[in-house]
């Protein structure tokens, strides 16, 4: 067996027919798994003809890429199949083994229209209107989204509410978010929804001293501040926690959470984890 | 050759020990290909044990479910490779084929850490910092982001500014928008900046007319306002373009685009296409 040359980089070409997300996502999990490589990634998006597929192929080729696609047109993943073995290029075809399997079961044929995912449909209109809710209901503009919100979210400063919500409003929930400050009105909105739905944030008084260290220090000032004072914080926590008491809400520490898994724990908690939500309806 | 009995709905389970996102997305471009099967999907996330496993594998066998998994932990595929074989379950392990590929060619083995591509990273922050920043800006709500801005969009009413100002955030890109009408005041930051920064949005007059008469129903209002008269439209598009080339920026025409079209080609345009923003990195 002849030893191969190893190699300390890696490109990654991502070929898609419409905007190429799920190949990106799993070239960008699969990266993640390699720390100490450093990787280049290219993606190539809307390419729906023959003639754009092989301007890109031969770029791929040029770069010895690992090509990850979600081509749907018989013809085109021909062409990627039979270029990238004559060059001896990996290539991983993403789409069509479900594709393949639920043609098998129903007996039905795929459209194998490109970009069908991001048809105009009702869901996608959906999670639009669900994306300018969160930013018209965002840092408790406006209580009155309480009463329409799916999800309302309840935290201290630095407890990811605004990212938080726009990852959720990407699964088309209508979702607001009230930052709390001990000394903070509490809209009487707030009571007069359900508390299954509300969700209130919290975390350790270490991790927002840090923080907000950090952060003072990022706008220059002195980090010492009443913003970064642990009996401070320690103060709206408890006041924080105390409102979640009496609100009889769900509370989730977030300390050591990234944002996809409270948002995980969320729709969980509320159950929402299995909504139809994620189902694409053209009805 | 006996003749199967063809299903008309389907259940998919995607499994994962992080988040979920990669097979999630992929179930969903999977059932656009069939309009006319119904489904049904259930998300198990963050599976990290066996005992979780086989209690969500028992589940799927109970819906006789086409299962997609992003599993990393190799005990963890194997036991599903196992079960599905055993209990005759369609499986694709969508993310040990590119692994084995980079391990191959690089030498170097994957660190099989559950979740890594939600690590707490440098760029983690940057895409939390990006999605904060297009909600501070959204609106025209602050001039000073455009100074700061990677990509400053401007657009009429109903040009998809803030979904889109989202979608680019999600790629660690800093957006602001500003909304357009023909009284508007236009901040003098938007001379400063370079005109390669700025998209202008525009639609269709028909298009634009038939959406604000549909948004004006849903408010229980008469559709036939100044908001969607014709001939205003016609004023407002016309100020629009009008101040598009005085500013010499790109002229993206949303029309028939979609949010992921239309991002997709302002990433081009404004050559952030192949940018490192898209690399996880962890320096």
């Amino acid at each position: 067996m002849t030893e191969e040359k190893k190699e300390s980089a890696l490109t990654f070409f991502v070929i898609s027919d419409s905007a190429g997300e799920t190949a990106s996502k799993l070239a960008q999990a699969t990266m993640a798994q390699y720390p100490s490589v450093k990787f280049e990634m290219f993606r190539r998006t809307f390419v729906t003809t023959k003639s754009a597929l092989l301007k890109t192929l031969a770029d791929a080729k040029k770069h010895n890429a690992v090509i990850l696609h979600t081509l749907i047109n018989e013809e085109l993943i021909d062409l990627t199949h039979d270029f990238c073995e004559e060059s001896g290029l990996y290539h991983f075809d993403v789409l069509t083994p479900p594709v393949a399997e639920v043609e098998r079961r129903t007996g039905v044929a795929p459209t194998r229209e490109p970009g069908a995912l991001h048809h105009l449909n009702k869901n996608y209109f959906k999670r639009i209107k669900a994306m300018e809710f969160a930013v018209k209901y965002d840092d408790g503009k406006d209580p009155r989204g309480f009463l329409e919100a799916d999800v309302v979210l309840l935290g201290v400063s630095r407890t990811s509410k605004t990212p938080l919500s726009l990852f959720l409003a990407n699964k088309n929930l209508k979702v607001a978010n009230l930052p709390l400050v001990p000394q903070a009105h509490i809209p009487k909105q707030l009571w007069e929804i359900d508390p299954k739905k509300i969700v209130g944030l919290t975390n350790d008084p270490d991790v927002l001293n840090g923080i907000r260290k950090k952060r003072m220090i990022a706008y220059g000032l002195n980090p010492d501040t009443a913003y970064s004072d642990i009996e401070k914080i320690k103060e709206e926590l408890d006041f924080a926690n105390d409102l979640y008491h009496k609100l009889g809400c769900e509370i989730i520490n977030v300390a050591t959470l990234s944002i996809e898994e409270t948002a995980s724990i969320i729709l969980n908690k509320l159950n929402l984890e299995d909504h139809s939500y994620y189902v694409t309806d053209e009805d």
